[in-house]
């Protein structure tokens, strides 16, 4: 298999696999909104199933949907990044039925590294967390992984 | 309602509410294995519904874990604790079938804020994720939601 | 002594202040370059004194530079504030002679705790340090620190 | 110039070069006090110069002490590693005359990335500061920057 040669191209077709092959993409029925090398925008609807025990939308669910936005941003080159580290901040709480945007960019790219960040905001424009997270670039491609699928 | 005065006690009855009423903790099937007060761990079995797009386990999902442990050791003493931020690495990857050991520990509390570490391990001792979480603690006490629920 | 009434006459006051007492502001030859509520631009030269042992400009420079800025913009509004967590990403090497700029801004500020992102570029614009920070909000004003010094 | 082959040798020599090249080490007067493979423990003493504004340890010193630890501990192997991120939080505060000591130890290490956690404490025992660093592996050695010293 091989990827488009445009980048554009190529960061879509790498998100569209990434969208049906991530099962926490499928189970919260993420939405791309808007992709491109090194850019990722991604929403969901907070339902009741992504609730925590004090009926707010779980961290976990919001760090999910940041983590995504960042996969999706940090793939959209080709080449396999897996993420070494990430930190997350919730400045504002996310209830059910809100709808919640995370866009990732790319902040800075070597050979092998990548730094990207995430702000997820409700549509009202409250920003709900403010994620940065670092990858380090594997040698294999995306392309071999969408070959096997 | 009442929590039990006993800090043991009391921790596992908040942690006990915490995992029938933490969305995600149904959804990954997440077991209490100890709970203490400032304590808690916590495990999962890592499934096909849990892997990323290069089937490995999900960020999200041993985020969500190393979370969930996190939670219920900060809300063990009785008052509503929310994070205010998370750091997560990742030295290793999980795999499906892998075992999942998130132990959370007490590092600070003051009146108002906590300090809690978080190690996900693999059973042969591996370490895959270490977590750092910081919550400020609210007014309202756990006893409130657990009658209300 | 008493605070301006007026919030960026306060924030001026405030940095003001904190410039000439925090002795690594002093050391390292900070300049206040804006400041207003919630906001502060500092900056520095890198000198021989702040390098690592393979002549980078010390990872430590830059985050108290960044730590600086940060709580600038965090007691800008007159009480104070101190910091509970910090992140810190460095995408690009800084050297003997670049001048740095950290620019602090408040993402989020509720009664007891704030967050502020500082960025911290070099004078072509790249982006050497990306900086997240918490603060616990205390009850005592800078206006008591102020009066005793 | 050779590096010693005993890996403790050679953490020994490469911990000595980065104490006396390292500016800030020299300036904050840092103590080795013992260094091994992936392993290191730096004291200060907390003077006058290290206070910030509100006359507690400038988080931007303690933040430099255990980066330090975690510098050592990080090229301790032979191998240059450069810093991509930390996390730090601050459960307590230092003051004048307390004596810090840094302990860091390698969590995780591949050939390109390491994960490392550095606990800062009183002397007393308590907490100051939890730090944790991820750093990137270049291809040189410290053996080139030793010889060119």
């Amino acid at each position: 298999m091989k990827l488009p040669e445009d980048p554009q191209a190529r960061a879509e077709a790498i998100a569209a696999f990434m969208r049906i092959h991530d099962q926490l993409a499928v189970e919260y029925d993420l939405k791309l909104e808007k992709v491109g090398p090194g850019l990722a925008e991604v929403s969901l609807t907070v339902q009741e199933k992504m609730l925590n025990a004090v009926r707010l939308c779980h961290g976990g669910v919001i760090f999910a949907l940041a983590d995504f936005a960042f996969a999706v941003a940090a793939n959209s080159h080709g080449q396999v990044a897996v993420a070494l580290s990430a930190h997350i901040s919730y400045p504002a709480p996310a209830r059910p039925g809100d709808r919640l945007i995370a866009t990732a960019r790319e902040v800075a790219r070597t050979r092998r590294t990548g730094l990207y960040q995430v702000e997820v905001r409700r549509e009202d424009g409250t920003l709900v967390a403010l994620f940065t997270g670092n990858v380090f670039v594997r040698d294999d491609s995306l392309a071999d992984w969408m070959a096997k699928s």
